[in-house]
């Protein structure tokens, strides 16, 4: 097996203890558990003030490792498009003072109406969509000198959340539209996928790599929720150490990214004891 | 768009009302509501009786038109592994004696020890005890004259049910594995998929062709439980047209075979109910 990860290279996406702690709470928690790295939600910032929360992160010494979340690129009608892409540079504009190293995208399903109800079947059009509005957003983001990550989402949410649902698709995204645009990779979602690794290793076999993000948790045998039900690594089916040797071998060395969503468990256990398990996990079990 | 189907192409894959009706209703209720052909489970097959059911469905004029089901090849030691083996030998000749055109194969997850429990978290040996368990069972099958159907499900069964999870995956084993070895398409599992459509047209540009069965019924948006709220045809948001006019287009002129788990809404209606709208669904949106 693989040595043990650099404890160093643990970072919270503060989704994990969202339901407990509002952004000031979760940085000051991340120092008290020695966690170096950080990753926002945008709610969370906006509750919290930016230029505030960019301060507070400075100075207790995190690194921002990934801002959550542009995309949503499909919608019916094409004024909620402009709409989406005028929020997705905000977000960028918002990256920038938070100091992120990327803009993680989730790109969007099946196009909906102004009601968040799903108004169309046509994938391919709703694919056709993702790679024109992250094509226009790129000119802004490059302009910005803010990458963009695509994150693809488990093919559970192709229809409601997001519709690149493999590594290879996101690969091909980045092989059309360009420089600027790179990978989050999450296990939750590709775990399954048996070219899993021929991927990793051809994002990383662009200048620059595409890897600008891992994230790790793991996948619960049973899943009672499509949504809220992720399990805290080790907890799970999922081999964590195999995938992270292939992140190692491909030279990937940014940091490893903590996120659970868990209605039922951990967003409902003191966050404390929630940070310092993955601390432990993160050491034991990824 | 495409044509209306022929309507005497709809099937009953008999999981659809099998909380409210024994096999033999489910016969009755078939011819009742016109319905030409059934797909049936072996579990209500043994409650049955095999020559009784094989006699009644002959009697009733029905066309059997798979038979669900085998597979479950990967286990945690060799014993297990061997009785998997011997429980589809058994199941193969249960589908000669009811006349099913294939067995359906639902191939397994991770390795599981005698009590269910997942005991290895080894995807790629998995894989590799599911093409093995495959191989073997195929020369049985291939003397029996019997197809195997490999049925690729959705990536959220990888680690309990199935770790094929893509056509393309289905694909390999049958260019590796060789003739009686085909592919049950259905749309649930494989809707998402960006390479659904080149992957049906490699299937089928095989001699004799790969597509031995087509299931349908839709993908609704909250879906709640991943394994029992599968939709009636229309009430998602699959392009099931479309996806049929791949399979017509590839020449495929089987049955339509309506599959739905539905917990909360179709196993608790009146089974006369489901099966009437069944069939208008089956003419009006797929």
């Amino acid at each position: 097996m693989v040595d043990e990860p650099d404890a160093g290279l643990l970072s919270l996406n503060t989704a994990t203890v969202r339901k407990q702690w509002p952004l000031p709470q979760i940085i000051d928690g991340c120092v008290r558990h020695d966690i170096r790295g950080i990753s926002p939600w945008r709610d969370q910032v906006a509750a919290a003030g930016l230029k505030e929360s960019a301060q507070r992160i400075r100075d207790s010494g995190l690194t921002v490792t990934g801002y959550c979340r542009g995309g949503m690129f499909p919608a019916i009608d094409r004024e909620a498009r402009r709409a989406a892409h005028d929020d997705n540079r905000r977000a960028i504009d918002e990256a920038l003072t938070l100091g992120a190293p990327c803009l993680v995208l989730v790109v969007g399903g099946l196009p909906q109406d102004r009601d968040g109800v799903i108004r169309s079947k046509d994938l391919a059009g709703a694919r056709e969509m993702v790679r024109d509005g992250i094509g226009d957003l790129l000119e802004y983001a490059r302009g910005a000198g803010m990458p963009l990550a695509i994150e693809p989402l488990h093919p559970m949410y192709a229809a409601d959340r997001a519709c690149v649902n493999t590594m290879a698709h996101a690969n091909d995204l980045c092989d059309e539209l360009g420089a600027g645009l790179g990978i989050a990779v999450d296990v939750y979602h590709v775990w399954w996928d048996p070219n899993l690794k021929r991927e990793i290793e051809r994002a990383a076999g662009s200048t620059p790599s595409r890897l600008l993000a891992y994230h790790i948790c793991d996948w619960l045998v049973p899943t009672t929720d499509l949504l809220t039900d992720r399990g805290m690594m080790g907890d799970g089916v999922i081999d964590l150490k195999l995938i992270r040797s292939w992140m190692d071998a491909c030279d990937y060395r940014g940091f490893h990214e903590v996120e659970i969503f868990s209605a039922n468990n951990w967003w409902k256990r003191d966050p404390d004891e929630v940070l310092a398990v993955c601390r432990v996990r993160h050491q034991e079990c990824s």
